[in-house]
Formats: C-alpha cells, structure tokens, sequence
C-alpha cells in the first residue's frame, strides 16, 4: 500500500481501536503517526449508545486525541437523518443515556409518551429494563416507526461477546409484526456519506480500517473506499480469506500501519515528525 | 349446555379469573359455585414467571380458594418435562423470581454459569435487565437447547397491552441463530394431559374455560374438551366468531356460568347450597 494515495482515514473503534475498555496494542501509536504524516481522521462507529463527548472521553483516556466532528456515531447520523425526513416528529428512544444527550443536542424532539411517538429510536441498550422494552413495544404498537441505529447482532463486550440491538429489535418486530424502516449504521451510504462530508475527500482518496466484513468492508466497497480489515476483532484471518467480501488488506491489527509506513515515501519524514 | 355432562373445569387466569391485580366481576361468585355443585377445578396457566405458591395467594387475595395440584403453571409443566427427558442436565434461567422458585422446588439442578447450563428455560420476566438477557444470550450461543414455558407475544398487563416471553425468544433466537427446542405453554398436550392427570377425569367429562382462542380453545380441540370461550380477554365477540377456530360455548365472561346453571338439573341443588 502507497501511504501517499492516502489522504483521510476512516477507522472503526469497537474491534478497531479498542476492545472494551482496553486499547488495541498500538492504536495510540498509530493515531499519533497517521496524525504526525497531516492525514485526516474520522472515526466511524456502530454504536448509538455513546454520545460523541463520551467517545471522546473514552479515547482520550487511551491517550488518542480526537475533535468532536471527527467522532461519528450511528446515533449522530440518525438525529441528522430525522431532522431532514421528518422534522416535526417526535421521537421515543429505547437505548442508553449517550443515545438521549446526542439527540436532545441534535434538537430532536421527545415524545413524553410511547403512544404518542412518531419513531421509535432504538440502539443498543446495556442498561435494558423490562419497562423500557414494553414502552418501546407500545411506542410501535401505537404506529411509530422504527428506526435502527445499527443491526448488529454481536458486539465484543469487555467479558466476551455481547447481545447486541440486533436482538432488541427482533424483539420489537416479532411481538409487533412491524417491520424496521430505516437502519442508519454501517455499511449504509448514510455512514459513508457522513464520513466523507466530514474528511471532506473524495472516496478515493481514502482507506476504511475496520474489523467487521459485513460493517465496514461492505461499507468502503459500496462507497468505492479501500478497506483495511483488521485481525483483532471477531473475525480469523481464515474466516477472512474464505469470505467472498475481500478487503484490499488484512492486517493482523491497526498497528501494521506503522511498520507499512516505514516502507512508504514518507518514512524519512516519519521519521523527522514522531 | 349441560352442566351435568361436565365433572372438571380447566380455567385459565389472565384474562379469565382476573386481568392484572383485579379479578373479573363474577368469578369469585362463579368458582363459590363450582365448588358448591361438587366440581373439579384446575387452574391452568401460561405463566411461568409466577410460582404455585405466588399464583394461590394472589387468587385468595381475590377470595378464591385454590389447592397447590389445582394450580398448574408452565413453570410447573416444564419442570416436570426437565426431569424426565434429561434428568441429569444442568438449567440456566431467564424469567421472574417464580420460575427461580418453582424450578428449585422441583428439584432441577441449576447451572453457576451460562456457558455450563445445558437448557435455557425462558419465561416471561417482567423484571429483565441486559445483563440477565445477554447471560441467557451466551447460555444459548455455548450450546444450551432452548425450552420455552411458552411463545406468547403478549399479554394484558394491569396498564395495558405487554411484551411477552415471545419478544425475549426472538432476541435469543435471533442473535444465536438457534432455535427453539421445546415449547411447553398451550395449546400443547403438556398441558392438557398435565390438567386431565391433576382432574382425573377424561376429556368428554371436562370442559376448558379461557380467552384465548390460540391458547386455550386449540389445547381443548385438540385433546378433546369441549371449550367456552370468555371475552373479558383481548377478542372480541366479533374476532370470535370470525375465528376458524370455534369454541362450543361464547360467553360474555366467566360468570355466565351463574345463570347457566340456573336452567340446568343443577338449579335446584344449587339454590341449597350457594
């Protein structure tokens, strides 16, 4: 890989950069490199369950630096979403603190009731309660609309693999027999898009790092963004070349950047910048 | 109807005794009279989140009366299916404090960890938090086989229309890619053949008293009780009757029975000992 092709990165967190509440060996040196070469950087993530703040907070106690608009979550893409197709609505939401702040800072308005809401907002939810899911269950029984801030169905949790708001959501649609009407996570164009607008590049200009084929490979091929799949999330380097989705890389993690831009053309200025 | 052809009555709870905290108008006066006329009565419910025990109190909070082998639970049944079909295994429970109880007093043997149970038995569980959702989630992804108390989608809560075991199934079922192994609830011959063993009378001698058509007029289609649907539950009589499946008997509400059994060879006997 040509590092100067390479202009604005892409790069999932969970799986990516860290893996609960760990860094991925080697992240933070990365972020500080690619930084160091004057690359643009946007993290690109699934969960809707943060707030940026609260994204921030938590890569800056990994000692990665990032500005707020270089944060996306599905739950900011979602707010923006609303706010162009349907300004008016109201929203209930069924999803962790961070999913209330971000919207409520997104000015989109809250339903006081289930019955009264015009879209059901739903993300993963690691505080659930019973009353939560029945209110969101009436919220669609009444005829709001869901929309999904992702779908994913796993995530690598800090105890192991997790439920994640794939199994929420099925239990929504099943008891309901509504269906989803919009899913807002990667690998939509709304994600790409939104990633895009914020390195304000051209798709080819840029590289996606991530550990999910079905997230964030699909995301850059859809888009016409080089992938990076990294090893250090749930996927094996075997389950990865049986794929029929190939990345244009495999990495054993985000920190083979390091050692590729060694042998790059920037290498002696890399070296002058660190 | 004659109610001279019927020695055992099988009654459902929810939506037919009482809805919620609050017992439907009529059926403390209509249990006084089955019990008068020298009847047997079996409780037979859907619910597994409540214990035997739960389930008489709450019942002689609304002044009936009720023998712990006349109240038959799901819990109760899915018990008893454990220990015969796979004695020696090892359960893992998702559902309220009763089904903890009920299983316990049966003597089926619990899992310390959800990767160790070799069942997941999931009921309703009106008390559900992520954390107990995602251990039932990982049960199920290292190997346990699912077993359901039953597949309700929903039931009438004492503020409105709720999300049942059902919803809690799909989330499994649909983030584990298994499915579900066993399921005990009605309209299955568990229950039937549990109710007619708990009477002692065969089925033509019986008659199933429920507001479900799908629960409880099925389970006597198919075992050969005659049925009297009730509409103090969630159909109306016009569902009812638009229904392929016909109960015997429609009935406003368990009560009817009163005046039932003012025109029949009963009346007399039963104005001496109501």
């Amino acid at each position: 890989m040509q590092l100067d092709t390479i202009d604005g990165f892409i790069i999932d967190l969970d799986g990516t950069v860290y893996r609960g509440a760990t860094a991925i060996e080697g992240a933070r040196d990365t972020l500080a490199l690619i930084r160091s070469l004057g690359k643009r950087v946007v993290f690109l993530t699934n969960r809707g369950n943060y707030s940026r703040k609260m994204c921030q907070e938590k890569l800056k106690a990994m000692g990665i630096q990032a500005a707020e608009e270089e944060v996306i979550l599905t739950s900011t893409v979602t707010a923006a979403y609303l706010r162009n197709a349907d300004p008016d609505s109201k929203c209930w939401l069924l999803g962790d603190e961070g999913l209330r702040e971000e919207m409520i800072d997104q000015g989109i308005r809250l339903a006081t009731k289930p019955e009264e809401a015009d879209w059901l907002v739903i993300t993963l939810h690691e505080k659930l309660t019973y009353a939560e899911l029945n209110s969101a269950f009436r919220a669609v029984r009444s005829g709001a609309k869901i929309i999904a801030t992702n779908e994913d169905k796993t995530f690598p949790g800090d105890d192991g693999e997790s439920i994640d708001v794939g199994g929420l959501i099925s239990a929504i649609t099943s008891t309901t027999g509504q269906e989803v009407s919009v899913v807002i996570g990667k690998p939509s164009a709304y994600m790409s898009d939104a990633a895009l607008r914020s390195l304000g590049l051209p798709p080819e200009r840029c590289l996606v790092i991530g550990d999910s084929l079905n997230s964030d490979i699909r995301l850059g091929k859809q888009a016409g963004i080089r992938t990076a799949l990294v090893l250090t999330g749930s996927i094996s380097r075997a389950e990865a070349e049986a794929s029929e989705l190939q990345p244009d890389f495999i990495w054993e993690s985000i920190a083979d950047l390091i050692a590729l831009s060694a042998l790059s053309p920037y290498s002696g200025r890399n070296e002058h910048v660190v």
